[in-house]
């Protein structure tokens, strides 16, 4: 095992048991809490950094740099080392979790892609179109996308998550990406007959089982230009969305300044970026999500989120 | 001390160390945990019931009964008994928190009183007008409400607040009130510039230090009609809104069938069911909140909820 470019790829995992914080390298994923115990490091705010995704992010730099500890140390252990079974477990044999399973807030942007608008036949905002979504929505890598028995109407939308690491309020643009912790994927799939009926976006945005999220929380470090990203949606293997962050209308600083103008923001917030052009229901004729489907987002250097669909009443 | 109409009001509150769930008797208030352990409570789901309000809303029916055992235990103890120095405390001696600190939803419904649909010049809507208040905004009972720099037009909005305690997706109207664990007060005070110059109201019903909640969790058997409730606000002593739950377009249940038609309903989730006529932005001058203001919403049954008004300048 090396110390690679994946070394700050973090992941919330279960192997039946309660959720583990994780580090992944290569096919293995250090569990950090052990890790944590058989190489003890000093972190301010004691041992509840490794705890889950949240206290890590809330721990601060004295984390990142027990992180990196942690995972040398674990790296350097001989292959014959008995330890290695402790610390290490296979990625193949735990379920993934979203990166951040219950984020103190989703807050997230529309309209931001100039040729989404424009397929959509909306213009372009002046000021950032802003909606809430509720953590219960957010479903894990590989779980269900679930069409619900009173619409059909469920669409993808592929976007870069910025994940908050560092509080605050009154944030400027030069300062914004010192709170910025990493990214990760959101497929923001919303039920347009619910979005659209009605102005405000909640209910079309917030239906159970439609917020993908992960896999990874990519630590900022890893990702040298957060606006030079390749973000790609699959339907079936077909591409039906590919863009790149750079045609973002409004970048990264300028929403993180625009949202703490309002409210303060926490570690553990997540903030879906927009989506680019190429959803469904722009298409003729429309096509939405359903039974047996399976949807992908893809982002440079953010991996894959990939999601089977299933309708409801498949389920009962 | 008696156990009269009052056993059942429940208060989130903190004598200077971590938050503590307690029974509100006159003027007293019982710390739950430490009742719990003078006189266990057999609940299934284990003494967890006590930690906070959404883990006893979570237990269930067995902790509303464990409620009611301890609360008569320490109502039957002797005047002279020294455990009474352990298991109450006054009131007075305690800072309230928002009876539910961290709600896992706040989920707003607007427009839904007819006058006030009237008087801010807007149609009455056919559909519920949803949006979402992230758990960041909210104040305690007496703590600041606070005006912002970038606005001035802080604005007054009475509530009843209703709390959600069985878990439910797809509810019926019929049995809408059974999900329903109690009721308190909402103060969404709004910033109405950032309200109304984009059609999402998350940034002007999302400002830090706008969500006034509480001050009981007033649970659902003490409230005979929860339709039928006048409803104050006061403007230092001026009655500025007056109404009452029976003039709501959309009833309890008809909220909840409807939100739970796109999401999973989760105890300690709260819906503040909109406002009555009265704000202050509809004012000939308009009205809006500023500093050295007290700001009051009291309802019939659920006591009353009073804020200071304190412009961010002043505290800096």
């Amino acid at each position: 095992m090396t110390i690679g470019s994946n070394m700050t790829k973090l992941v919330t995992y279960t192997s039946g048991d309660r959720p583990s914080l994780g580090a992944v390298q290569g096919d293995l994923i250090i569990d950090l809490a052990r890790a944590n115990s058989a190489f003890p490091q000093d972190v301010p705010s004691g041992d509840g950094w490794t705890a889950d995704s949240v206290s890590f992010l809330s721990a601060g730099a004295p984390a990142l740099q027990a992180l990196k500890n942690v995972i040398e140390n674990v790296s350097r252990l001989d292959a014959a080392d008995a330890r290695r079974d402790v610390l290490l477990v296979q990625s193949a044999s735990v379920r993934l979790l979203p990166p951040i399973p219950a984020p103190p807030k989703i807050i997230c942007v529309g309209r931001n892609y100039g040729k989404h608008a424009e397929e959509a036949g909306r213009p372009i905002s002046e000021i950032p179109i802003i909606f809430a979504r509720f953590a219960k929505t957010l479903v894990a890598p590989g779980d269900n996308v679930v069409v619900p028995h009173v619409s059909h109407q469920l669409d993808w939308e592929g976007e870069l998550a910025v994940i908050i690491g560092k509080p605050g309020r009154y944030i400027s643009r030069q300062n914004a990406l010192d709170h910025v912790a990493g990214y990760s994927i959101f497929n923001d799939v919303t039920v347009r007959d619910y979005q659209f009926r009605i102005t405000q976006y909640t209910a079309g945005k917030n239906f159970s089982h439609t917020g993908p999220f992960g896999p990874y929380l990519v630590l900022r470090d890893e990702i040298t230009d957060p606006h030079a990203l390749q973000i790609t949606t699959t339907l079936n293997g077909e591409v039906v969305q590919s863009g790149n962050t750079r045609e973002m209308l409004f970048d990264i600083p300028a929403i993180i300044e625009h949202l703490s103008e309002f409210i303060d923001l926490e570690p553990g917030d997540v903030i879906p970026m927009g989506t680019p052009a190429g959803v469904g229901f722009t298409r003729k004729p429309p096509r939405f999500l359903r039974n047996g489907d399976v949807i992908t987002v893809e982002i440079e250097g953010l991996g894959a989120l990939s999601n089977p669909v299933v309708d409801e009443r498949e389920l009962a």
